[in-house]
């Protein structure tokens, strides 16, 4: 059964109401529509933040040392953290969400950890819900941390207003492999680990890249913005400053351009899609998985009496059929 | 207008005719649909190897040993490489696709690299195709080469038959981070560049955590199988031998155990939800994002005047609605 939660209790700020509302985005996501329906048409979205890198770029430190001169200035901030290990709720943590820890006790900080993806494949759909939920707790800012090496990582940080792109000196193959996607992510990247011999090389590197990408990009998102690259030491609160700074001026650079309602309108683009193909799963695909009819089909095919091609045609006729006798 | 090719076309080998059915399947896949439904029905697919690791461990140079080694003993093989840096096909090779070119101009050998998503987003639908293409023109073996820090990349080799998974010693972060999907999916894995002194210990990591795995999977695929780790040191070609002999032992590891049978019928029901959530995106989802009234939900949900969840709710009742109306 599931208890009950009123619009209100979200508004509250109550960290328990409000994990158990996330909870049931994840796992009962039918049910608690109502409640989601309600909070989003009375809720301005929080400021989103997406941060991303290879795994061990110090993102999770990065994290917290900006989370903490966000909430030293009264802000209440909730991270989002993306864990590509767990196929959907329930999997493991990773070793960096555990240190993360040490702020996950601080007044006015919420943290969560998500997977990357639903039950069905793709996307997970409660991330965004997630969103709509933690604005209408009243989280001003909320940051979505990915480990950016595969394009759904990278899809979900572009979901953000501002997208930081964490990398480190001895990054330079990933950067490389990586470079397509995660170049027109980036509107801020950040050097970390910048007290390394090998920083000023990388750095160059970096530079060397954006400008290239610059010229090759001139109707991108970020064609008037120019892509700083801000040198940190995670670990020793070195560079937070100008970080925290690059943020803000980010930010004021989307309202400034009108970019941030088209930023609005992209996230809410995607939002209705990623539910649509949710809506159409659960509607046509999950309770074929279930059928005899399915297991026949399978048969079918493995027999090479029909073929994949065949078979799924067949599938949406029938459906198609199914449809036109409820409707009359 | 598409170029009409045949099913003999494609059964004679031309690797002209197959790269341009390729492409075909990549950007016009509507129109070669009865092309594969004919392939797919007198076509017994090829063995599917697949290989996967972190960017820099080698995986190219193993692939090219692999492939001559196979290719010396008279067999086909063909090497999708699947490219996370491309989001549909067109996109840049990646430098280690370059490498591969040596082994580009063999006879009996075909190259090809792929987006890991369609257009549409998700798993790229063409992959599956291809694999049917390959194997009706004549490739024993088909080899699908990811760069396997993503989900979706442990996906598509894990539709292998057998899939290798490639570490180096220097790896041993990476391995951690993402050991939750990466040890289930190996079949084999391959300690690279064991020739670097911190070798022996990433072997005895790697040996640790394939026992841990064990003891918590009983029911998994590999319950009968000993995974094996393998030592090479891809650019001398040494443990290539091993390597190879590792691949047979495995194939013929599932063909007593009839495991070949349960691994293909979960190909099949894998291609099979790919092709109908495809089907699905391009009847409802597509015609709907270039519609009139899509823009006109977009701005309802902009002024909260409504939200995504009801606008979704509302669109699908209309489709179920024309549908009713098209059948009667």
């Amino acid at each position: 059964m599931i208890m009950e939660i009123s619009a209100e209790g979200v508004r509250s700020g109550d960290e328990r109401i409000i994990a158990r509302v996330i909870s049931q985005v994840e796992n009962q996501r039918q049910q608690v529509f109502p409640l989601l329906k309600e909070l989003y048409r009375s809720t301005e979205l929080a400021y989103l933040v997406g941060i991303t890198g290879p795994p061990g770029s110090g993102k999770s430190t990065l994290v917290e040392k900006l989370v903490l001169s966000w909430t030293a200035e009264e802000e209440k901030v909730a991270v989002i953290a993306i864990d590509p290990s767990s196929e959907f709720s329930g999997g493991a943590l990773l070793g960096d969400r555990i240190r993360m820890g040490k702020i996950s006790t601080e007044k006015n900080v919420f943290i969560r950890s998500m997977a990357t993806r639903g039950y069905l494949g793709g996307l997970n759909p409660a991330i965004f819900d997630t969103v709509v939920v933690l604005s209408a707790a009243g989280y001003q800012k909320v940051v979505i941390e990915t480990v950016g090496v595969g394009q759904n990582e990278i899809d979900i940080v572009r979901l953000a207003d501002t997208t930081l792109v964490v990398t480190v000196p001895e990054a330079g193959d990933e950067i490389q492999t990586f470079k397509a996607g995660l170049m027109e992510a980036g509107d801020i990247f950040v050097l970390n680990k910048a007290d390394q011999p090998t920083a000023s090389r990388m750095g160059l590197i970096l530079k060397q890249m954006l400008e290239m990408n610059d010229s090759e990009n001139h109707s991108s998102d970020n064609s008037d913005w120019e892509v700083p690259i801000v040198k940190t030491v995670g670990t020793e609160g070195e560079g937070i400053e100008e970080l925290r700074r690059a943020v803000m001026q980010h930010r004021d650079f989307l309202s400034r351009s009108q970019k941030e309602r088209y930023n609005r309108s992209r996230v809410i683009r995607n939002h209705v899609v990623h539910l649509m193909e949710e809506f159409l799963r659960n509607h046509y695909i999950d309770p074929l998985l279930e059928s005899p009819v399915f297991q026949e089909i399978l048969a079918g095919i493995s027999a090479r009496k029909t073929d994949p091609y065949t078979a799924v045609e067949q599938l949406l006729k029938s459906f198609n059929k199914e449809q036109g006798k409820h409707e009359n």
